[in-house]
């Protein structure tokens, strides 16, 4: 079917939006010579999408509830069986609902996107069907992703297995308690601002946010292409490190991987940390909300790789509360060019787009009063960047992130690892539905200056579950130079193997 | 200075842009909730800038008039020294005028953007200089590069120096004209849609537009990344082989560059083609403005290869003529997004912002009416995409550009190269000053068709001389497969080596 040419009033409209002053007249004489563009319109038209194939088959699945779904952290449970065998055979697999499973409802926590039924596999999902996995649903997600805490999905908060009633972080929050509770043995969660560390640590799990481009983000929603991570979720260090090597690598389809470096990550189990070198980072600790009993908790981790023959000593990083400043304008703007104005993808790269998923998004745009608080603080900061300061915070916050990580860099040539605290806090209590909106925002955003860096920088970090303060799990952060995720397994199975975390 | 904050109405007029309902009161509750997130804008717009450091001193230069300008080719002439020695040592060398040399008026052919002076220098300035090339200036472009043909600058039209009054081709008029003229030894030019190779062809010269990527763009003004690509024009093969291998190579600031590979391009010189496989592409004909005198001279050209011991036969591509509809939505809404809206930076990338630029570029909103008559023709066309349609096509669009690469990579795989006419025409008269807009847009893309595959698919392709039609310069286009430019500049310097390309 040929494309709608515009009329000429709706020329002379459009120049208008633009401050140009057309004739009617002139409106029509343009749109006569624009024949030819859309003739090449047509032609796109008429050819066939081209996007990589949907393999195995799948059901739609359905949406559990009561004691089936009792943290309400499943979006929807369905079954998609991949090969008969491979490094993921028998293992069982719940998606971030941002991850593109074709044939299967995805809403990414938002009620907008509701009924949306993507045509595509994500690229991670073909990855872990071709390795053996069993997919068996979609995990319940933040709004759009826009929450470290879990109350801001439209399907509902979503508790922590450790205790009901409490956050179990966000964004994939649904990814983090289905882990926990042992309903799956691994999740794919995604990470833009921390959202695979935080609910990694509020729920006492293995969460790997790994560098930059290392895992393809072909077929999950993004938010901001230079932020946007996503990776696995799991209970134990040698699943993490499993499901890493099956995520891992090119796939020729998303602009944000540019040549990189894939390992044996499970080669890296069982090797001690004798002669690694660990910089505690001092600004990991100085958060005005960090609570004592969380920073004993890591203190003592830090301890511990100590007594098991690491070479540990305090690191000072001045950049690393900068590097929290810095993601803000490259975040809150870059999520509304490219996840809201830009339908969910953006403009100006090469690489795989989704054309259905683009289409359903723009139902935002007639339902914006449905977005959630976080997410509609977080655009009118953006807006407020875009137009009055027309971007140049946002280009002048991309080139800071390029000395950041020059610091981080130099560290990384000194140590092997970082360690630091996750996050400041503790799961903290569910805000009720009628909560002030202070509240509701401060439950979502008042970890993420502790995770966010290694967003802006790229590096590898993954959140490791290293005791119990008040009860509730206090997540330890190691992270990396660019590609070293197998140092950080190193490390993390040897921690995990002195015992139960729960009892550290 | 704190950057400012927004008011409560601010906040609800942004609101009600987004399609949101807010009452003032909610407005002022969102906007105390936002201090965190505006104290993080200040630490950003405290921090300085972070980019390239400027080597190498300048001066501003002068735009000269008259006998020292008869061809309008001079935006500026200036005198930046290089290093004492290096490969481009006595080397002189003109910048198409979207190249950023600090210290020195940069106007992109645009009168919006007259008075800017780049605080930067373009990655590719900086090679130059330390391969101790001489810059002597800046080449007159096309109003914003949106011009096949040479006469849409505000500067004025730039004549093709083999005849006054004729086109010197676009969008990098004045660099060919410059190098034809023998002004300079070498230009810099830009290629979106075939803006290096035109120029090329209308001048007889020879132009590259090397493998996407394989030149940093950083410091030239963009269009759209995913086409754009910045490279070599020069009198002779040696000395754009000799120039790619200066400019060639990752900058680590660039987008556009995924692992780029480089090769030593002037060793490829003086093999003769024996034994190269050469493809003559059917479709590269089968252009409804195709001059016959144009096609006699290619063909000639591929006869010429044949009898310097080439095996060259027919091929023919299908996609060729789909490609081109290919690009038209990738160009027309990707250069809304990205060089207007997106003030000549866009957003979603990693890599070397220019804050100045892109406050100065800014200034078009307000003087829309001065863009050219090509420009808000192509703007009108892309919004319609872009509001009609939301970017689907763009989308879907950026899909196919992978199906139709993989066309052409299969026939490479079959032949080394394929040969075909840069354009269907010879320069042409330019229009004068109050010619009827058609004379203007047939005049700037009909032959954009011809040459904007190269550009979708990212494929290296060089015009080179092979004759003359009408006692106009006729091009002969080469493209090979990724990174195989030298393979390009073999062929040519024995196809140069046959003798005066005139008297062909």
């Amino acid at each position: 079917m040929p494309i709608t040419r515009p009329t000429a009033p709706r020329i002379q409209e459009m120049a208008e939006s633009f401050g140009m002053a057309f004739s009617l007249e002139e409106s029509g004489e343009y749109l006569e010579l624009m024949a030819a563009n859309f003739d090449a319109y047509d032609v796109v038209d008429a050819l066939p999408d081209y996007v990589a194939p949907v393999k195995y088959p799948r059901v739609p699945g359905y949406r559990p509830y009561g004691e089936e779904n009792k943290y309400n952290a499943w979006a929807c449970k369905s079954e998609v069986k991949g090969a008969p065998g491979g490094k993921l055979a028998g293992k069982t697999v719940a998606l971030k609902d941002n991850v593109s499973l074709a044939g299967v409802p995805m809403m990414n926590g938002a009620s907008t996107l509701e009924g949306f039924v993507p045509t595509i596999d994500a690229t991670i999902v073909t990855r872990m069907l071709d390795a053996g996995a069993t997919i068996v649903g979609k995990a319940v997600c933040e709004h759009f992703c826009l929450s470290g805490g879990s109350h801001t999905s439209d399907p509902g908060a979503v508790h922590n297995p450790h205790k009901m009633g409490y956050s179990a972080g966000g964004s994939s929050s649904g990814s983090a308690a289905l882990v926990a509770a042992g309903d799956v043995d691994m999740a794919i969660g995604g990470d833009q601002g921390g959202s695979i560390r935080i609910p990694a640590a509020y729920c006492g799990i293995y969460g790997m946010k790994a560098t930059y481009g290392l895992v393809p983000y072909t077929g999950v929603m993004p938010i901001e292409a230079t932020i946007d991570h996503t990776g696995p979720m799991t209970a134990t260090v040698a699943d993490n490190a499993l499901l890493l090597e099956v995520l891992a690598g090119a796939d020729g389809l998303d602009p944000r991987q540019y040549a990189p470096k894939v390992s044996a990550y499970t080669e890296a189990l069982g090797k001690g940390v004798d002669g690694l070198k660990i910089g505690v980072l001092k600004e990991g600790f100085d958060l005005p909300n960090m609570q004592p009993g969380v920073a004993d908790k890591v203190k003592a981790g830090a301890e511990r790789f100590s007594a098991m023959g690491a070479s540990v000593e305090e690191i000072s990083l001045p950049e690393h509360p900068l590097t929290a400043a810095v993601w803000q304008p490259i975040a809150l703007e870059g999520l509304v060019v490219q996840m809201m104005i830009g339908n969910g993808m953006g403009f100006n790269w090469k690489g795989q787009y989704d054309v259905s998923l683009l289409d359903a998004h723009s139902a935002w745009t007639d339902r914006a009063d449905e977005l959630s608080k976080t997410l509609k603080l977080s655009m009118l900061v953006g807006q407020w960047g875009l137009s009055h300061y027309r971007g140049r915070y946002y280009a002048k916050a991309q080139n800071l992130a390029r000395r950041m990580k020059a610091a981080y860099d130099d560290a990384f040539a000194q140590y092997d690892l970082l360690l630091m605290p996750t996050l400041p806090v503790v799961a903290t209590k569910l805000p009720e539905k009628d909560a002030p909106l202070s509240e509701v925002i401060m439950r979502a955003f008042e970890m993420v200056g502790a995770t966010c860096q290694f967003d802006v920088t790229g590096h590898p970090a993954m959140s490791i579950p290293c005791g119990l303060s008040d009860g509730l799990p206090v997540g330890l952060m190691l992270a990396s130079k660019d590609y070293g995720e197998a140092t950080i397994y190193q490390a993390a199975a040897a921690f995990e193997a002195q015992g139960d975390w729960k009892s550290f």
